[in-house]
């Protein structure tokens, strides 16, 4: 099912591409020398991205529809390659309290946070493994592990993410495959953070290209000493 | 929506009831002086169990069906009552490692784990606040905590019932009710784990009376010392 | 060096014992029919609660000198006979953030905290091993789990007593000892913490009798079905 | 107290070195332009590792003395001015089960391990705050997370140690120091761990100069995005 491609630049496939943690993962990898897959279900997003990051390939895809999903990760195989590494950046919340949150919106964030990580791994995983070598590190916060009243209509399905990505990781590593859990911990310096948190100064916000930086460097991790879980905040962060 | 029921005796829902855990919850209860509204997909379990354990009453509930079993919550509480102890034992498992799991009994899995237990909140956490008091003592196991490779199908799923505990019991907690979520880190005595571990002793099995009065007392602690996660193992477990 | 005692009353030591949980356990305790050894390095404290407290026999020692604790951790087992309880309860605790913390405090703070722990596991663990039953229930607090900048002088010490604890259940729990490690989340009522929250409601402290009353549950847990690690926390706690 | 070298080379101190961890440690921040102040009690080891490594200054300390240990810091403050970067990585340990840990060892290796890293943050922290900026990383390891019973004499000890960083890493993060603890879960590639594991295949070990190279990394994280718990395993290891 799959081609190599003509070209000796690695290849990474960023799923979930926003103004954020996505956007700058893009960036970063192209600069390090990458061809970057972009995944969004937003044309705009990724037609935005695509003019302003070099060496980026746009794929449209909604998570939430799995065999959709499932069917443009391989097209991304058969047309870019075997990705040397994947950031699963993709997320999907609901606020409010336990009385508040219908039930097909919270069954669509597990298939959007879970499912679709399991899709990406059953159609990256044996490819990367065939190859001996790969990493998928994939995006969370704090909600992965714990529970708190707002967020209950997210934080189970984070949770079930970072358990995935556990037997992922047990399972993967051993065939030379490393599986990462980033927990960022942190606002993350975007517009509409900014403007929920008008009093917050300049260093409270986790900087998205830093973010950007140390993913990149969890995904070069040497073999002996690899990273599972990780957790990134500002170093005025509460915790 | 609800009428109170003309009994004094207080009202258990036991929901999810196999020959394990579920039933000596029922049992335990029954002998404690409650009438126990038995929930499960099985006739045939319903019909044996109602026979064999006094004052429980039998309602047939799909947790796949989350409409379903929220009409069968409310019927509980038209015809008994709202309950004083919800315990929620219900669970559905998918082994394999990451490729053998079909998406479908991975959502579904998510659905009877973890939807089930937002729509057993739902219905019940209003009206059990509305009256000042009561406990929902939800079972898992070691699965909500970690994930192996084998558990891929079945893991995230209790992670995820496990964070809606947690947040469930932030959020009703300062209400009164008491949520508790009940780790059984043990095989438990009933005949299938018997029939897979025939090396094993009497002693290295967790005895489902046991658990059941452990998870009674759970539900009796007084509101200034109560318990959320609760590990129970049986003396010689490994762990 | 044991004598059996010539009483068929089962035989609980507290060690620690002040106005909060410490007596509360030794008055349960007595209740329900126990003789209960107390240790205090207070001779007034063990005068009042030898007095108030039924079946009491008070015992003088200071746990920051390991030699005499371990003397008359023996000379107990020598006059009352081995315990079938050991409620480890004693802490000793100082204040500040890491530059106010002088060494000899915080060497102290592990000598009571820690060190008496391993004494009390060096004395009583063999001997309850021989009798192939018996429980040790440590009393811990959220500091066990965390470490916050004023708590650097006792929170250490707490997290070490919590994993000796851990690896004593798993080396005493095969041979028929319980060890159980209760995390206290929560202000006891006592007359300090009432007058360093004068502002609080009576339901925001957890009750010492109730705190006692899961003590001594975790102690009767049955075999098959044991917890280590408790937490207790009133129902209005922030967590 | 301390006098700013007049050398532009930034400043590394390296607790606690040997063939492993330390050694690597110390060669890679002298490869990356660091002067090295390295710490041993061992003169022998010093002299070699001061001929073997650029750039390196060689410090004998007991950390069991910890007067001795607070007045060699302040002495290499005096002399080497204060540090950019502190690795802590001295440990002590003493294997057996309860029954055969010797209190005064037990005592020694909390003086070791847990209150020399008080005294370590007690003399640098202000400088480093002062500075505004700075790193100090701990190494760990599994047994920081749990007790086990042949780690009874060890385990407490690392975990009071992982507690301690973990409260100062709350306190000096406001102000610009990173604090950080690493958690080797793996066996170091050294002589005697090679000796032990005969049968192993060289991939299983963890190698120092991967491990230091991670440290490295962590020391050099940017202030908005920084780990306290990193966990490094070789990519084979079962966890």
């Amino acid at each position: 099912m799959t081609e190599l491609s003509n070209t000796t630049q690695p290849h990474c496939v960023v799923i979930g591409i926003g103004p954020g943690t996505g956007a700058a993962c893009a960036r970063k990898f192209s600069n390090e020398g990458y061809r970057v897959s972009i995944i969004s279900r937003s044309d705009e997003r990724l037609t935005a991205f695509a003019k302003d990051i070099p060496n980026t390939m746009p794929y449209r895809a909604d998570l939430a529809d799995s065999e959709n999903y499932r069917a443009v990760l391989e097209r991304i195989v058969h047309e870019q390659g075997v990705p040397q590494v994947v950031i699963h950046n993709a997320t999907q919340a609901t606020f409010g309290t336990y009385t508040e949150i219908p039930l097909e919106k919270f069954n669509r964030n597990f298939t959007v946070n879970t499912t679709a990580l399991l899709v990406t791994a059953q159609v990256f995983g044996p490819m990367m493994a065939a190859q001996g070598q790969g990493s998928i590190v994939v995006t969370g916060n704090t909600a992965a592990l714990r529970g708190k009243p707002s967020y209950v209509g997210w934080a189970p399905t984070k949770a079930a993410q970072r358990i995935l990505a556990e037997a992922l990781a047990r399972e993967l590593g051993p065939q030379g495959i490393h599986v990462a859990y980033v927990i960022i911990d942190a606002a993350i310096d975007m517009p509409f953070a900014r403007r929920r948190r008008q009093d917050w100064a300049d260093e409270d916000f986790a900087k998205p290209d830093d973010l950007a930086s140390e993913i990149y460097r969890v995904a070069q991790q040497p073999k002996s000493a690899w990273s599972f879980l990780v957790e990134l905040r500002p170093f005025k962060e509460n915790w």
